[in-house]
């Protein structure tokens, strides 16, 4: 059995869904910018939401985004990664339906601001872990 | 007390040194790429070793990373970011160096590259963190 595996579409779109904290990577003026979020998905989109700031403006410049998740057992992991473009919800009736899919924010300050993440493509490996020091 | 704080830059090196996942972002030809990598450091830079492959072209191709570590807890949180310039150690008495910090890759595939990250910017943040689900 190989130590690093693909994981099907299915599988990467279960452990999407499955967690709630990820980072999202963006362009911002002063080159890349990373930042933990809460999300969640629909199997079709992800959202967060954020509070005016970095996040905001760097999704306004550039909506270029990569989000990833990872997560770490004893002796497995996976990493599924999203190439997406980010958008500011403005509807509100689908800021509604965000709402309705159990969109906890990490940190409770006021976040107004609703994004969409529309995936372009979506990977996902699962490693199995050493816990040796492998030298040459 | 504020829910999102600053964290020093002694407390930013205390989390990076206590932890051994964290996440590589780098530039490639089509367009940003993001890895969970094991790394180490030593206060100074920090270490991780590859495989052939897409990190170690990403890096070759643009030096430019950044590097991120989080932690979840209870109630609390916090990440620590690191940008800097990413290259390949080619000094045998640096690689020996660098055998001696506990550098435990994440994978036991061969891993014969050693890359070194010198920071040009590190910052941490904590997060207080929130169980409801906060709208408008």
């Amino acid at each position: 059995m190989a130590t690093i595996e693909i994981l099907s579409a299915d599988q990467a779109l279960a452990n999407l869904s499955n967690h709630k904290l990820g980072r999202i990577v963006m362009h911002s003026r002063d080159g890349l910018e990373i930042f933990p979020i809460n999300y969640v998905t629909d199997r079709i989109n992800l959202y967060f939401r954020t509070a005016p700031g970095t996040k905001l403006s760097g999704i306004m410049t550039n909506s270029d985004v990569v989000f990833e998740v990872d997560h770490v057992e004893a002796n497995e992991a996976w990493s599924v990664v999203v190439k997406g473009d980010a958008e500011q919800v403005r509807d509100y009736s689908e800021k509604c339906y965000i709402d309705t899919l159990d969109l906890t924010p990490w940190v409770p300050t006021r976040k107004q601001n609703y994004i969409r993440i529309t995936p372009r493509e979506i990977s996902g490996r699962s490693f199995r872990l050493s816990n040796q020091i492998e030298r040459y």
